[in-house]
Protein backbone atom coordinates (compact mmCIF):
# COMPACT_ATOMS: atom_id res chain seq x y z
CA UNK A 1 0.00 0.00 0.00
CA UNK A 2 0.93 3.20 -0.78
CA UNK A 3 1.51 5.24 2.32
CA UNK A 4 2.63 8.88 3.05
CA UNK A 5 3.93 9.51 6.59
CA UNK A 6 4.21 13.89 7.40
CA UNK A 7 6.81 14.08 9.74
CA UNK A 8 10.54 13.32 10.40
CA UNK A 9 10.45 12.98 14.05
CA UNK A 10 10.49 9.98 16.52
CA UNK A 11 6.99 9.09 15.68
CA UNK A 12 7.41 9.49 11.65
CA UNK A 13 10.87 7.30 11.52
CA UNK A 14 9.18 4.89 13.85
CA UNK A 15 6.01 4.47 11.73
CA UNK A 16 8.17 4.61 8.29
CA UNK A 17 10.67 1.68 9.84
CA UNK A 18 7.66 -0.38 10.45
CA UNK A 19 5.40 0.04 7.30
CA UNK A 20 8.28 -0.25 4.85
CA UNK A 21 9.70 -3.90 7.31
CA UNK A 22 5.84 -4.90 6.37
CA UNK A 23 6.53 -3.93 2.81
CA UNK A 24 4.19 -0.99 2.41
CA UNK A 25 5.62 1.72 -0.48
CA UNK A 26 6.58 4.81 2.27
CA UNK A 27 6.99 8.26 1.72
CA UNK A 28 8.12 10.82 4.49
CA UNK A 29 7.22 14.32 4.85
CA UNK A 30 9.30 16.82 5.49
CA UNK A 31 9.01 20.71 4.79
CA UNK A 32 12.99 20.68 3.16
CA UNK A 33 14.00 17.27 2.06
CA UNK A 34 17.66 19.00 1.91
CA UNK A 35 17.67 21.06 5.10
CA UNK A 36 16.42 17.99 6.69
CA UNK A 37 19.35 15.80 5.70
CA UNK A 38 21.47 18.39 6.11
CA UNK A 39 20.51 18.62 9.84
CA UNK A 40 23.54 17.58 12.31
CA UNK A 41 21.54 18.43 15.72
CA UNK A 42 19.79 16.27 18.07
CA UNK A 43 15.99 17.24 18.67
CA UNK A 44 14.56 18.25 21.47
CA UNK A 45 13.84 14.84 22.87
CA UNK A 46 17.54 13.63 22.56
CA UNK A 47 16.71 12.14 19.02
CA UNK A 48 19.56 11.58 16.36
CA UNK A 49 19.37 13.98 13.13
CA UNK A 50 17.04 12.44 10.55
CA UNK A 51 20.15 12.04 8.47
CA UNK A 52 22.33 9.38 10.96
CA UNK A 53 18.58 7.71 11.13
CA UNK A 54 18.34 7.53 7.70
CA UNK A 55 21.82 5.42 7.09
CA UNK A 56 20.19 2.80 8.93
CA UNK A 57 16.80 2.68 6.90
CA UNK A 58 18.47 3.51 3.73
CA UNK A 59 14.65 2.36 2.38
CA UNK A 60 13.09 5.21 3.93
CA UNK A 61 12.01 7.37 0.88
CA UNK A 62 12.03 11.59 1.91
CA UNK A 63 10.33 13.99 -0.11
CA UNK A 64 8.47 16.98 0.37
CA UNK A 65 4.90 17.50 2.82
CA UNK A 66 2.99 18.15 -0.92
CA UNK A 67 4.75 14.97 -2.44
CA UNK A 68 4.56 12.74 0.32
CA UNK A 69 0.79 13.32 1.09
CA UNK A 70 0.18 12.88 -2.53
CA UNK A 71 1.49 9.61 -3.05
CA UNK A 72 -0.30 8.18 0.08
CA UNK A 73 -2.95 6.26 -0.32
CA UNK A 74 -3.25 6.25 3.29
CA UNK A 75 -1.90 9.41 5.02
CA UNK A 76 -0.25 9.59 8.60
CA UNK A 77 0.18 12.44 10.50
CA UNK A 78 3.04 12.71 13.15
CA UNK A 79 4.12 16.32 12.78
CA UNK A 80 4.23 18.30 15.97
CA UNK A 81 0.82 19.64 17.53
CA UNK A 82 2.47 23.07 16.84
CA UNK A 83 2.78 22.74 13.29
CA UNK A 84 -0.41 20.95 12.43
CA UNK A 85 -3.01 22.75 11.57
CA UNK A 86 -1.24 24.84 9.16
CA UNK A 87 0.91 22.71 7.26
CA UNK A 88 -2.23 20.24 6.78
CA UNK A 89 -4.21 23.09 5.53
CA UNK A 90 -1.85 24.38 2.82
CA UNK A 91 -2.28 20.17 1.48
CA UNK A 92 -6.13 20.22 1.10
CA UNK A 93 -5.91 19.23 -2.37
CA UNK A 94 -3.18 16.58 -2.00
CA UNK A 95 -5.31 14.66 0.89
CA UNK A 96 -8.95 15.60 -0.30
CA UNK A 97 -11.05 12.48 -0.35
CA UNK A 98 -8.28 10.30 1.49
CA UNK A 99 -7.90 8.88 4.89
CA UNK A 100 -5.52 10.65 7.22
CA UNK A 101 -4.41 9.06 10.73
CA UNK A 102 -3.89 11.59 12.84
CA UNK A 103 -1.35 10.79 15.95
CA UNK A 104 -0.39 14.28 16.87
CA UNK A 105 -1.03 15.80 21.02
CA UNK A 106 -1.27 19.32 21.73
CA UNK A 107 1.38 19.54 23.98
CA UNK A 108 2.91 23.12 24.81
CA UNK A 109 6.51 22.89 26.32
CA UNK A 110 6.42 26.93 26.72
CA UNK A 111 5.46 26.69 30.00
CA UNK A 112 7.97 23.79 31.68
CA UNK A 113 7.39 20.39 32.31
CA UNK A 114 4.93 18.43 32.06
CA UNK A 115 3.39 20.44 29.04
CA UNK A 116 0.33 21.51 29.32
CA UNK A 117 -2.61 21.53 26.26
CA UNK A 118 -2.68 24.47 23.68
CA UNK A 119 -6.67 22.98 22.56
CA UNK A 120 -8.70 21.24 24.92
CA UNK A 121 -12.07 20.91 27.09
CA UNK A 122 -13.88 22.52 24.42
CA UNK A 123 -11.73 21.67 21.25
CA UNK A 124 -8.93 19.58 20.39
CA UNK A 125 -6.72 19.56 17.69
CA UNK A 126 -8.21 16.86 16.14
CA UNK A 127 -11.23 18.80 15.27
CA UNK A 128 -9.19 21.47 14.49
CA UNK A 129 -7.30 19.71 11.82
CA UNK A 130 -10.73 18.49 10.20
CA UNK A 131 -12.10 21.78 10.48
CA UNK A 132 -8.80 22.94 8.35
CA UNK A 133 -9.41 19.92 5.93
CA UNK A 134 -13.28 19.24 5.19
CA UNK A 135 -12.55 17.08 2.30
CA UNK A 136 -10.21 14.46 4.43
CA UNK A 137 -11.21 11.75 6.44
CA UNK A 138 -9.38 12.53 9.59
CA UNK A 139 -9.34 9.68 12.15
CA UNK A 140 -7.29 10.25 15.45
CA UNK A 141 -5.96 7.20 16.98
CA UNK A 142 -2.26 6.23 18.64
CA UNK A 143 -2.39 9.20 20.31
CA UNK A 144 -2.30 7.95 23.74
CA UNK A 145 0.75 5.76 23.77
CA UNK A 146 4.65 5.35 22.82
CA UNK A 147 5.57 5.07 19.60
CA UNK A 148 7.10 1.83 19.93
CA UNK A 149 3.88 0.28 21.00
CA UNK A 150 1.69 1.98 18.83
CA UNK A 151 3.17 0.18 15.36
CA UNK A 152 3.68 -2.91 17.36
CA UNK A 153 1.19 -3.57 20.13
CA UNK A 154 1.95 -7.07 20.94
CA UNK A 155 5.44 -5.56 22.01
CA UNK A 156 3.60 -4.93 25.34
CA UNK A 157 1.36 -7.79 27.57
CA UNK A 158 1.13 -9.50 24.08
CA UNK A 159 -1.65 -6.69 23.16
CA UNK A 160 -3.86 -6.88 26.36
CA UNK A 161 -4.62 -2.67 26.47
CA UNK A 162 -6.70 -0.76 24.60
CA UNK A 163 -6.41 1.88 21.73
CA UNK A 164 -8.87 4.56 20.43
CA UNK A 165 -10.49 5.65 17.05
CA UNK A 166 -12.54 8.95 16.12
CA UNK A 167 -13.63 10.19 13.18
CA UNK A 168 -16.54 11.75 11.57
CA UNK A 169 -16.58 9.08 8.70
CA UNK A 170 -17.97 6.12 9.09
CA UNK A 171 -15.93 4.18 6.55
CA UNK A 172 -12.55 5.89 7.48
CA UNK A 173 -12.97 5.07 10.74
CA UNK A 174 -13.40 0.91 9.27
CA UNK A 175 -10.28 1.17 6.98
CA UNK A 176 -8.15 2.82 9.46
CA UNK A 177 -9.56 0.33 12.29
CA UNK A 178 -8.50 -2.66 9.96
CA UNK A 179 -4.81 -1.30 9.51
CA UNK A 180 -4.39 -0.59 13.19
CA UNK A 181 -5.10 -4.46 13.39
CA UNK A 182 -3.61 -6.12 10.70
CA UNK A 183 -0.24 -3.71 10.58
CA UNK A 184 0.25 -2.58 14.15
CA UNK A 185 -1.30 -5.83 16.07
CA UNK A 186 -3.67 -3.81 18.04
CA UNK A 187 -6.92 -6.02 18.96
CA UNK A 188 -8.84 -4.16 21.67
CA UNK A 189 -9.74 -0.79 18.99
CA UNK A 190 -12.53 1.27 20.58
CA UNK A 191 -14.36 3.76 18.54
CA UNK A 192 -15.20 6.83 20.84
CA UNK A 193 -17.89 8.52 17.66
CA UNK A 194 -16.73 11.70 15.89
CA UNK A 195 -13.73 13.47 15.11
CA UNK A 196 -14.60 15.87 18.44
CA UNK A 197 -14.34 13.56 20.54
CA UNK A 198 -10.38 13.39 20.08
CA UNK A 199 -10.97 15.90 22.91
CA UNK A 200 -11.22 12.57 25.45
CA UNK A 201 -7.67 10.94 24.06
CA UNK A 202 -6.03 14.27 23.86
CA UNK A 203 -6.67 14.99 27.23
CA UNK A 204 -5.75 11.77 28.73
CA UNK A 205 -2.17 12.90 27.59
CA UNK A 206 -1.59 15.09 31.29
CA UNK A 207 -2.28 11.25 32.70
CA UNK A 208 0.14 9.38 30.49
CA UNK A 209 2.76 12.39 31.27
CA UNK A 210 2.27 12.10 35.13
CA UNK A 211 2.57 8.33 34.81
CA UNK A 212 5.16 8.40 32.36
CA UNK A 213 6.85 10.55 35.53
CA UNK A 214 5.75 7.94 38.01
CA UNK A 215 6.86 4.79 36.23
CA UNK A 216 10.01 5.97 35.36
CA UNK A 217 9.62 3.91 31.85
CA UNK A 218 7.86 5.28 28.53
CA UNK A 219 6.58 1.60 27.70
CA UNK A 220 3.42 1.71 29.46
CA UNK A 221 -0.55 1.86 27.66
CA UNK A 222 -3.82 1.63 29.13
CA UNK A 223 -6.19 -1.34 29.01
CA UNK A 224 -9.94 -0.26 29.60
CA UNK A 225 -11.46 -3.17 31.79
CA UNK A 226 -14.55 -4.42 31.64
CA UNK B 1 -12.58 4.08 62.40
CA UNK B 2 -14.54 7.11 62.87
CA UNK B 3 -15.08 8.61 58.74
CA UNK B 4 -16.76 11.53 58.00
CA UNK B 5 -18.25 11.95 54.64
CA UNK B 6 -19.03 14.79 52.87
CA UNK B 7 -21.80 14.68 50.28
CA UNK B 8 -25.50 12.59 50.32
CA UNK B 9 -25.46 12.09 46.74
CA UNK B 10 -24.75 8.73 44.82
CA UNK B 11 -20.93 8.70 45.51
CA UNK B 12 -21.46 9.57 49.12
CA UNK B 13 -24.09 7.29 49.41
CA UNK B 14 -22.00 3.82 48.17
CA UNK B 15 -18.98 4.84 50.40
CA UNK B 16 -21.26 5.49 53.44
CA UNK B 17 -23.22 1.84 53.14
CA UNK B 18 -19.40 -0.01 52.32
CA UNK B 19 -17.59 1.78 54.74
CA UNK B 20 -20.33 0.90 57.88
CA UNK B 21 -20.71 -2.98 56.23
CA UNK B 22 -16.71 -2.75 57.09
CA UNK B 23 -17.61 -1.91 60.59
CA UNK B 24 -16.50 1.71 60.11
CA UNK B 25 -17.84 4.73 62.61
CA UNK B 26 -19.51 6.53 59.61
CA UNK B 27 -21.42 9.98 59.80
CA UNK B 28 -23.04 11.78 56.54
CA UNK B 29 -22.57 15.29 56.29
CA UNK B 30 -25.24 17.39 54.25
CA UNK B 31 -25.68 21.61 54.60
CA UNK B 32 -29.01 21.19 56.19
CA UNK B 33 -29.94 17.23 56.98
CA UNK B 34 -33.58 17.92 58.13
CA UNK B 35 -34.00 19.33 54.33
CA UNK B 36 -32.01 16.84 52.69
CA UNK B 37 -34.68 13.64 54.69
CA UNK B 38 -37.34 16.05 53.47
CA UNK B 39 -36.41 15.58 49.86
CA UNK B 40 -38.96 13.67 47.76
CA UNK B 41 -37.42 14.94 44.65
CA UNK B 42 -34.87 12.52 42.50
CA UNK B 43 -31.20 13.92 41.52
CA UNK B 44 -30.30 15.18 38.06
CA UNK B 45 -28.90 11.45 37.74
CA UNK B 46 -32.06 9.76 38.92
CA UNK B 47 -31.39 8.50 41.98
CA UNK B 48 -33.63 8.20 45.02
CA UNK B 49 -33.51 10.74 47.53
CA UNK B 50 -31.93 10.45 50.04
CA UNK B 51 -34.72 9.54 52.90
CA UNK B 52 -35.53 6.22 50.85
CA UNK B 53 -32.38 5.56 50.85
CA UNK B 54 -32.05 6.21 54.09
CA UNK B 55 -34.52 3.71 55.02
CA UNK B 56 -32.68 0.87 52.96
CA UNK B 57 -29.33 2.19 55.09
CA UNK B 58 -30.71 2.84 58.60
CA UNK B 59 -27.42 2.25 60.19
CA UNK B 60 -25.94 5.47 58.45
CA UNK B 61 -25.89 8.62 60.22
CA UNK B 62 -26.86 11.97 58.65
CA UNK B 63 -25.13 15.16 60.17
CA UNK B 64 -24.20 18.61 59.08
CA UNK B 65 -21.03 19.24 57.56
CA UNK B 66 -19.41 20.52 60.27
CA UNK B 67 -20.04 18.04 62.67
CA UNK B 68 -19.30 14.89 59.92
CA UNK B 69 -16.14 16.78 59.40
CA UNK B 70 -15.71 16.93 63.01
CA UNK B 71 -16.31 13.32 63.71
CA UNK B 72 -13.93 12.27 60.93
CA UNK B 73 -10.28 10.49 61.39
CA UNK B 74 -10.40 10.20 57.78
CA UNK B 75 -12.85 12.50 55.88
CA UNK B 76 -14.22 11.81 52.26
CA UNK B 77 -14.75 14.48 49.63
CA UNK B 78 -17.72 13.21 47.79
CA UNK B 79 -19.49 16.78 47.07
CA UNK B 80 -20.50 17.92 44.06
CA UNK B 81 -17.29 19.42 41.72
CA UNK B 82 -19.08 23.03 42.00
CA UNK B 83 -19.76 23.10 45.69
CA UNK B 84 -16.82 21.31 46.87
CA UNK B 85 -14.19 24.50 47.37
CA UNK B 86 -16.68 27.33 48.97
CA UNK B 87 -18.20 24.11 50.96
CA UNK B 88 -14.99 22.79 52.74
CA UNK B 89 -13.11 26.47 53.01
CA UNK B 90 -15.72 26.51 55.56
CA UNK B 91 -15.02 23.29 56.76
CA UNK B 92 -10.90 24.22 57.73
CA UNK B 93 -11.16 23.98 61.30
CA UNK B 94 -13.01 20.88 61.92
CA UNK B 95 -10.74 19.25 59.11
CA UNK B 96 -7.17 20.78 60.26
CA UNK B 97 -4.40 17.99 60.65
CA UNK B 98 -6.65 15.88 58.75
CA UNK B 99 -6.29 13.09 55.90
CA UNK B 100 -9.15 14.03 53.15
CA UNK B 101 -10.02 11.57 50.09
CA UNK B 102 -10.46 14.15 47.57
CA UNK B 103 -12.99 11.96 44.79
CA UNK B 104 -14.88 14.82 43.00
CA UNK B 105 -14.25 16.24 39.91
CA UNK B 106 -14.46 19.69 37.92
CA UNK B 107 -17.51 18.91 36.04
CA UNK B 108 -19.34 21.40 34.03
CA UNK B 109 -23.07 20.56 32.76
CA UNK B 110 -23.54 24.12 31.61
CA UNK B 111 -22.43 23.47 27.97
CA UNK B 112 -24.51 19.86 26.80
CA UNK B 113 -23.39 16.72 27.11
CA UNK B 114 -20.80 15.63 27.75
CA UNK B 115 -19.90 18.25 30.44
CA UNK B 116 -16.32 19.92 30.17
CA UNK B 117 -13.98 20.49 33.12
CA UNK B 118 -14.53 24.07 35.01
CA UNK B 119 -10.69 23.68 36.13
CA UNK B 120 -8.18 21.50 33.66
CA UNK B 121 -4.97 22.04 32.00
CA UNK B 122 -3.05 24.41 34.24
CA UNK B 123 -5.02 23.88 37.45
CA UNK B 124 -7.34 21.38 38.99
CA UNK B 125 -9.87 20.85 41.17
CA UNK B 126 -7.40 18.73 43.44
CA UNK B 127 -5.35 21.73 44.03
CA UNK B 128 -7.59 24.41 44.66
CA UNK B 129 -9.09 22.26 47.16
CA UNK B 130 -5.54 21.86 48.47
CA UNK B 131 -4.94 25.79 48.46
CA UNK B 132 -8.56 26.30 50.33
CA UNK B 133 -7.57 24.42 53.26
CA UNK B 134 -3.81 24.32 53.64
CA UNK B 135 -4.36 22.81 57.19
CA UNK B 136 -5.84 19.32 56.01
CA UNK B 137 -4.11 16.67 53.93
CA UNK B 138 -5.81 16.46 50.58
CA UNK B 139 -5.46 13.26 48.68
CA UNK B 140 -6.54 12.65 45.29
CA UNK B 141 -8.03 9.71 44.32
CA UNK B 142 -10.58 7.64 43.17
CA UNK B 143 -12.17 9.86 40.81
CA UNK B 144 -11.56 7.90 37.81
CA UNK B 145 -14.43 5.04 37.88
CA UNK B 146 -17.90 4.28 38.93
CA UNK B 147 -18.16 5.16 42.78
CA UNK B 148 -19.13 0.94 42.84
CA UNK B 149 -16.00 0.14 41.69
CA UNK B 150 -14.12 2.61 43.86
CA UNK B 151 -15.66 0.64 46.77
CA UNK B 152 -15.06 -2.46 45.37
CA UNK B 153 -12.12 -2.77 43.39
CA UNK B 154 -12.55 -6.60 42.69
CA UNK B 155 -16.48 -6.56 41.68
CA UNK B 156 -14.64 -5.69 37.96
CA UNK B 157 -11.83 -8.02 36.52
CA UNK B 158 -10.71 -9.43 40.18
CA UNK B 159 -9.22 -5.93 40.42
CA UNK B 160 -6.83 -6.25 37.87
CA UNK B 161 -6.93 -2.43 37.01
CA UNK B 162 -5.36 0.39 38.38
CA UNK B 163 -6.35 4.17 40.73
CA UNK B 164 -4.21 6.96 41.58
CA UNK B 165 -2.88 9.05 44.03
CA UNK B 166 -1.83 12.59 44.50
CA UNK B 167 -1.25 14.50 47.35
CA UNK B 168 1.71 17.01 49.07
CA UNK B 169 1.84 15.09 52.09
CA UNK B 170 3.66 11.75 51.85
CA UNK B 171 2.73 9.99 54.96
CA UNK B 172 -1.20 11.10 54.09
CA UNK B 173 -0.66 9.28 50.82
CA UNK B 174 0.80 6.02 52.59
CA UNK B 175 -2.17 6.25 54.80
CA UNK B 176 -5.03 6.77 52.11
CA UNK B 177 -2.98 3.63 49.96
CA UNK B 178 -3.67 1.61 52.77
CA UNK B 179 -7.17 2.90 53.39
CA UNK B 180 -7.83 2.01 49.26
CA UNK B 181 -6.29 -1.50 49.41
CA UNK B 182 -7.82 -2.56 53.05
CA UNK B 183 -10.55 -0.92 52.86
CA UNK B 184 -11.87 -1.56 48.85
CA UNK B 185 -9.56 -3.95 47.77
CA UNK B 186 -7.54 -2.26 45.62
CA UNK B 187 -3.96 -3.91 45.00
CA UNK B 188 -2.42 -1.20 41.50
CA UNK B 189 -2.67 1.83 43.28
CA UNK B 190 -0.11 4.71 41.46
CA UNK B 191 1.42 7.93 43.15
CA UNK B 192 1.68 10.53 40.57
CA UNK B 193 3.03 12.75 43.25
CA UNK B 194 2.16 15.93 44.72
CA UNK B 195 -1.39 17.41 44.45
CA UNK B 196 -0.82 19.28 41.42
CA UNK B 197 -0.30 15.89 39.56
CA UNK B 198 -4.74 16.02 39.81
CA UNK B 199 -4.75 17.50 36.50
CA UNK B 200 -3.42 13.78 35.34
CA UNK B 201 -6.63 12.08 36.91
CA UNK B 202 -9.26 14.59 36.36
CA UNK B 203 -8.31 15.37 32.97
CA UNK B 204 -8.95 11.55 32.34
CA UNK B 205 -12.66 12.11 32.87
CA UNK B 206 -13.52 13.72 29.53
CA UNK B 207 -11.93 10.34 27.86
CA UNK B 208 -14.28 7.98 30.73
CA UNK B 209 -16.98 9.95 29.85
CA UNK B 210 -16.95 8.91 26.39
CA UNK B 211 -16.13 5.55 26.85
CA UNK B 212 -19.42 5.02 28.80
CA UNK B 213 -20.81 6.49 25.80
CA UNK B 214 -19.49 4.22 23.67
CA UNK B 215 -19.47 0.48 25.92
CA UNK B 216 -23.02 2.17 27.02
CA UNK B 217 -21.91 0.55 30.64
CA UNK B 218 -20.45 2.22 33.59
CA UNK B 219 -18.94 -0.45 35.18
CA UNK B 220 -15.32 0.00 33.87
CA UNK B 221 -11.88 0.87 34.65
CA UNK B 222 -8.44 1.36 33.15
CA UNK B 223 -5.37 -0.74 33.78
CA UNK B 224 -2.10 1.13 33.74
CA UNK B 225 -0.48 -1.87 31.61
CA UNK B 226 3.67 -2.16 31.92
Amino acid sequence: MKIGILGTGMVGRIHAAKLIELGHDVLIGTQDPAKTLARTDKDMMGNVPFGAWHKDNPKAKLATMADAAAHGELVINALNGHACVPVLKALAGELRGKDLIDISNPLDFSKGMPPTLFASNDTSLGEQIQAAIPGTHVVKALNTMNAFIQVDAKSLANGAHSSFVCGDDAGAKERVTAFLKTAYGWEDVIDLGGIANSRGPEMFLPLWLRLWGSLQIPSFSIKVVR
